[in-house]
């Protein structure tokens, strides 16, 4: 219940009595309670579980039957989403979270999320409340000794993950084939189902454009592979991304796009510590990458927690401080058509000195490592 | 965008100028364009995917960059969701409904929806507008031509992860290993990446209690397995469940509980019919499963379209009259702790004169069938 007290600190620094938390990462960051959230809103609740925090850290949730009551410690206002008989979810849901906020005594100056407060819990917060969303983003991109476990244990599932990958990805096998097999792995490991953002996508062609989605297109000899996994553990996500080519040795143009992106890494790795701005350390990446011939046309990296991209995003104009503690997620590419596409992508935490990659994996052309 | 003219003739019909589409499910019906819910609220959007329809058809879409143009007839207002600069989503969002909703030309008498209308977009609809969720419920539950070809292709990608579900379920693997070969077949033959509703649980402890998700339970000889399976397809869900036992074979008392399931499955496809109300269809299922010795505690089905449950979910309470083409998933099941649990479940079109079942496979405790 560590970051219930950060929220409460932060809400008496802004001057608020409570906040009224409905993203589902708000609510996992403040009380551990994981939403499903694997089919979008779930047709069994009637809106976003909410969390009511006030300035001394009381605390509740407003959760539906079939999520369960995931954070014991917590007082739960539990209303009927599942039913044997003909109910109306959305006004149970509006009655749990305005018995709730009777049962807290809520009042005073109130915070929302502009970005997940539903219209419906306007009674409840009032016309007057207080967007809270940058201070709580601000907020959460320090992670707890807690949350640093978490965070690790899905590093580690990405990294099965990936290496999963490198063993299953054979000619003739189709995308989403190979892309199952990994996530089967990955969610043994976790004993769950996961959430799962990311892709696996082969060919020339497809690597080199941006954001495409994995199909049935299957493996040929010789194919370069994009594999980016970011899976949810218990709340908490990881990220990874991997790049190799399959049978035939790669080409050299290919190789040169390789080194440069896994030089890159590596150049984050020993540059990365706090007390740098954001923006400065993604001008040393990008800067370091255009000297080997190549650059992205996507942001270094992002912030990560009960969220898969979070504050701070490395971006050339995020001013942010670079803080002991972050965990930041580093993935230089390099993308020409006719050669291919490829990312290189690890977890890494800012430690008092430097950082610590999260969870390794072999990122090598060499695919007998 | 037949399904456009529907929602316009039916605002006419309550007296409404405009009404504010929210929900990923609304979205889609109304215009096609499949909002990705795999990992809930993307991070790159502002807000949920809004369309705007007015009582003459008039409609457009506000989406950020990253969902693309899926309705290619429509205007799009698109906003910078994932950008190479910092952005602030939330308020791209915001300004994209905005100007959408001038550029329409917004006005009048404006419904929404209740259940997932965010707070944020209460100044481009006014305190007053009028809580439309119930007439669309009611509008979506009878299906249109192409929403039947799009849900029986849907409920075909269901029956592959059926048959696999068979071909897969042996000794010695993890539930979440076969969980992810069904996905794999499932998705291969979709071409796409399927969000996935359901469960795939083993075992007598397990498989009696209900709502148990799968993990890394392995599989042993004599298990029995619950698979439900319910796939996305192009943004129309697909739903099934089957049950079997592995290895040896089931005991006498399983059998009479499958036996009685099946016979309750065939009973609904032999009774269903337009004009008959819920309630007494439902009624006749029970009844015909407790004449054979069980008993479900769980609705005995439900509508099933751009949401994976919807109107009319089949309860004893529920009154709506059955209609031609309306797609009813109907699930009769038995729980008997020390025994297990199984359920069938078909998704049926109710005919001009019966139903028809859209996808059948093969559910036989005979697993050489």
């Amino acid at each position: 219940m560590e970051n219930l007290q950060r929220v409460a600190d932060l809400l008496k620094e802004h001057q608020l009595d409570w906040v009224l938390l409905t993203g589902a990462d708000s609510v996992c960051f403040a009380t551990g309670h994981a939403v499903p959230i694997e089919i979008g809103q779930s047709p069994f609740t009637g809106g976003p579980t909410a969390v009511l925090v006030s300035a001394e850290a009381a605390a509740g949730v407003a959760a539906a039957n079939v999520e369960g009551q995931q954070a014991p410690d917590l007082p739960y206002e539990i209303y009927e989403g599942f039913a044997c008989s003909v109910t109306d979810q959305t006004g149970n849901y509006l009655t749990a979270v305005r018995k709730l906020a009777t049962t807290l005594g809520v009042g005073g100056n109130i915070g929302f999320e502009r970005a997940s407060c539903p219209r419906l819990l306007n009674e409840v917060i009032g016309d007057g409340a207080t967007a809270f969303d940058t201070p709580l983003a601000k907020l959460r991109a320090v992670k707890t000794k807690t949350e640093i476990d978490k965070l690790r244990r899905a590093a580690e599932v990405a990294a099965i993950g990936q290496t999963i990958c490198r063993q299953e990805s054979t000619v003739g096998r189709g995308e989403l084939v190979v892309m199952n097999l990994i996530r089967s792995a990955m969610e043994m490991a976790a004993g769950e189902r996961c959430p799962l953002a990311g892709e696996y996508v082969a060919s020339v062609e497809r690597n080199s454009a941006l954001g495409t989605p994995p199909g049935s297109y299957v493996i040929q000899d010789g194919d370069p592979i994009i594999c980016d996994l970011a899976p949810r553990v218990a709340g908490y996500w990881g990220d990874s991304c991997n790049a190799f080519v399959v049978g035939t040795a790669p080409t050299d143009e290919y190789r040169k796009m390789f080194n440069a992106a896994k030089s890159t890494l590596e150049h984050a790795i020993a540059e990365l510590k706090p007390g740098l701005r954001v923006c400065d350390f993604d001008g040393k990446l990008r800067t370091h990458m255009e000297a080997l011939g190549f650059s992205y046309p996507h942001h270094s990296g992002h912030g990560i927690g009960t969220s898969v991209h979070e504050y701070p995003r490395l971006l050339p104009d995020e001013t942010a401080m670079i803080e002991e503690d972050m965990i930041l997620m580093v993935e230089p590419g390099a993308y020409v058509p006719g050669i291919g596409g490829l990312r290189t992508e690890f977890m890494l935490r800012v430690t008092a000195t430097g950082c610590e990659v999260m969870a390794p994996f072999v990122i090598d052309l060499d695919m007998s490592k």
